[in-house]
């Protein structure tokens, strides 16, 4: 009898925690932790319930759905490993990062699959018997490559897509058929130095901070609600190559902790925020 | 109708949540935000609730009380400014801090009054038009030195004492008068560097880190419960002076942020830890 | 016989650290310190050398000058404190920490005075003995308005002027007055949200975490060259106004070490950045 | 020709800086950069010179060491990969994330062979190719199993020994084999917490921050000369399993840097205490 999570979202009215965990106590189950947020711009209730017990968990999800304010949201989650598929290029870090959590079961997820527009990373994913599609971009349209993306990777069903600095732009198309379920790390700090060759931007700009966000993808590029944002420390001796390396580093860290509360059910969605109960 | 806290703590029972939030809901309040906390480690239950509504507060309280398990602590809070004396000695660091954020209406405490075991503050106290009690410990006893301080302050009836740098030991009949209610603020890292010259035992240990810890005092000097650790880097050029400077820096931030957290009832003490709900 | 800077930049070479350092020992003098930096960028070579010694302080920056390559700026400075005039509108958390650590000889500056356009932060001001100027812009044109405030402050004779959060705009006319002796500080991240209330984009953009940005002033509007920047992470919870508060204490960390490293003279430009000998 | 550098350690006098420079135009060499620190506590020189040029290498090291005060120290480093040997436990994080920036070519080392108490962590280390000697402490004394070890590591003839969680102390005879060439990294923060089981003591002291120090090894326990420390907050709803999961994360962090600094020859020992040219 393990944990299960109820994650609730709904309008905002009284009475709302009382309702919720009276329900789950009606049905003899046991609450461990609680987090509930109401955001004022939106008068909109998140709730992230813990609890344990021998209820049918369809019954729960069903009644408290229908004792909400509507629209409401509900999920029940048993912390199952996420069923993940990871898209790179050639840079290697957050990819290997990812891989090794992985390896040493330190993230919630099944790595299904690793798809690349390059070959370059098919090495070091096969010494972890990670099956890796090199699908290149030459040669094709944009709609060609992505057809052949999803051709490769919606085989292994997966609940979400990871993009370890895969960079290429997702089609609306595409990303539409991952609502919410495609996390993205990004250079440097969101909104800023959006564009082309964000360290040679930063350096000529004299920057003395480099930041990496982790972000849900969504139809504006690089415009998805913030999950993560992770900063480090430079200086006037950084040339763009080290500014890169300490991107590098902290895109690293922006995006395993991101997977981690995603992967753990603690990221609600709200409008373009993120609600996150850590 | 401005809103009211509910603190609860309490043995952790099935439906706690479920009982209070009831209680609450029948005395015609809305809950506008919840924050629990079991510690599995004491199996102990910690609850902050903001309400609004026109309910008799002690009765609230009382009920509370009464369907709680035992042995538990209700409290009601309206969040009104904390009556607050302050005790420093010779460095202002702190102490400046503290008076000008009260000044500009950045903390929820009136300072009702300073005092110190030496003058030389007592010149910036004035100009904000605070009470300063100059109390020198030369030529008496500890016992007497605290007797006068006493005298001093009960006057104002604080319910905490802020030790802005104070540097004398409190005798444990001293801190026992005031339970729970003296907050100090700790030159680098509690328990490393415990003793004297502590930027000189940091220098000569080649410490990367300087950090300041702000916590509640008890009878054991510097071993209560923690309630805000600091850090700021440091490298090789920064000699004991410059360690120093860089710990008056962290410390003002560590108190700082305590006291926020403190006077706002968002701290809780849990054996020798603090459950913060923030 | 006390410490004093050799600054000197000018275009990279051979030889230059041995060519300034020879020279120092042939007039005697002791070097203590040393510090350069050579920009690729630019080829561009920054050196600053502290050194004890009796000698002809203008000889040495006259011969210092005859042996660099073309065009070179040779400074000397005695570390005397800087004489500074103070910028504010109504926000006081950058000026009052200005002005408390002026009191407490924490900066190497002599504050001469505070120009305003309002009134509000008068009071403070003449707390600590320092001539405050209200100086309104209503009714008035900004030609106008700058005319009076250099009015104010001309007499005063300042080196640098800090922008302790003056929300006005100033004019080329009177940036290039000052060159390079304007310090400003940004809410949050150069270039991220530039325009009018930054917070509230932030909060849209559900930022998790705040920056504030101490900078020279140029002509182009929060252009300049990059001093110090500080972050601090924030969360959901915060509405526009948390993250304002959490803005002000960022910005008043940025300052704070922006203008102890200029004011120790640590502080060089290059181009549209800042090489820091820290 | 690629650049090398020439480190320098002496007892401070007047004109060292212009001396060795100087020493290096004779020969035809170019400095490219160039750091130095005299420590007051010791009146000690350091200097670290980046130079080009196509002069003996053998000669500059004699001239130079014949100018200097003594006792002095001159090394002159191509800043060739380094040539490392890995010892390890059964905990994978400072090991996977050592071997994966190996493979990546992101350290500046060759790691030569990866020796381990235990065999966990073989077939991780077999996939990147690399040798791994698994050697059980199990039955046998100290004396024998450093004995195995060195067996098994002196072939390699490494420079440098990486304790990448090696949860076994090192004999006295063990560590003055490879003198200021062993580093180590440690859970928590030095001085606190250094015995067993540190993270339930960091929990029940109520830790709001967790700490990892990366620093050489010397004969005393974890009290070598400190490289780099890191940390990351922390708060109550951490539990010891979660602070250890932090002091994973932050463990690897330090390790990567002071190896990073280590091996770029940017690491000078000053006493206790260590100069970093960063």
């Amino acid at each position: 009898m393990s944990a299960q999570l109820l994650l609730v979202e709904c309008p905002d009215r009284r009475g709302l925690v009382h309702g919720v965990t009276g329900l789950l106590l009606r049905q003899g189950c046991n609450v461990i932790s609680n987090h509930e947020f109401v955001d004022h711009e939106t008068a909109r209730f998140f709730m992230r319930t813990e609890f344990t017990g021998e209820a049918d968990a369809d019954q729960i999800r069903r009644d408290t759905l229908a004792m909400l304010p509507q629209p409401a949201t509900v999920r029940l989650s048993s912390l199952a490993p996420r069923r993940v598929a990871v898209l790179c290029s050639r840079e290697h870090h957050c990819l290997a990062d990812l891989v090794v959590r992985h390896a040493f079961g330190e993230i919630n997820a099944h790595i299904l699959a690793v798809a690349s527009n390059y070959a370059d990373l098919g090495e070091f994913v096969g010494k972890f018997g990670l099956p890796f599609h090199a699908i290149s971009h030459d040669d094709i349209s944009r709609d060609e490559h992505e057809q052949r993306l999803l051709e490769a990777i919606l085989p292994y069903d997966p609940e979400y897509l990871v993009l370890a600095k895969y960079m290429r732009i997702l089609s609306p198309q595409f990303v539409n058929r991952f609502p919410s379920r495609i996390i993205n790390i990004h250079h440097s700090f969101l909104p800023a130095f959006a564009g082309a060759k964000p360290y040679h931007q930063a350096f000529r700009r004299g920057v003395k901070i480099i930041g990496a966000t982790a972000h849900f993808v969504t139809e504006g590029l690089d415009q998805g609600p913030i999950i993560v944002q992770e900063v480090l420390p430079v200086d006037h001796t950084h040339g763009p190559q080290d500014l890169a390396q300490a991107g590098r580093e902290v895109e690293k860290l922006a995006l395993a902790r991101a997977l981690k509360l995603v992967f753990e059910d603690r990221v609600f969605l709200c409008e373009n925020r993120t609600v996150i109960f850590d």
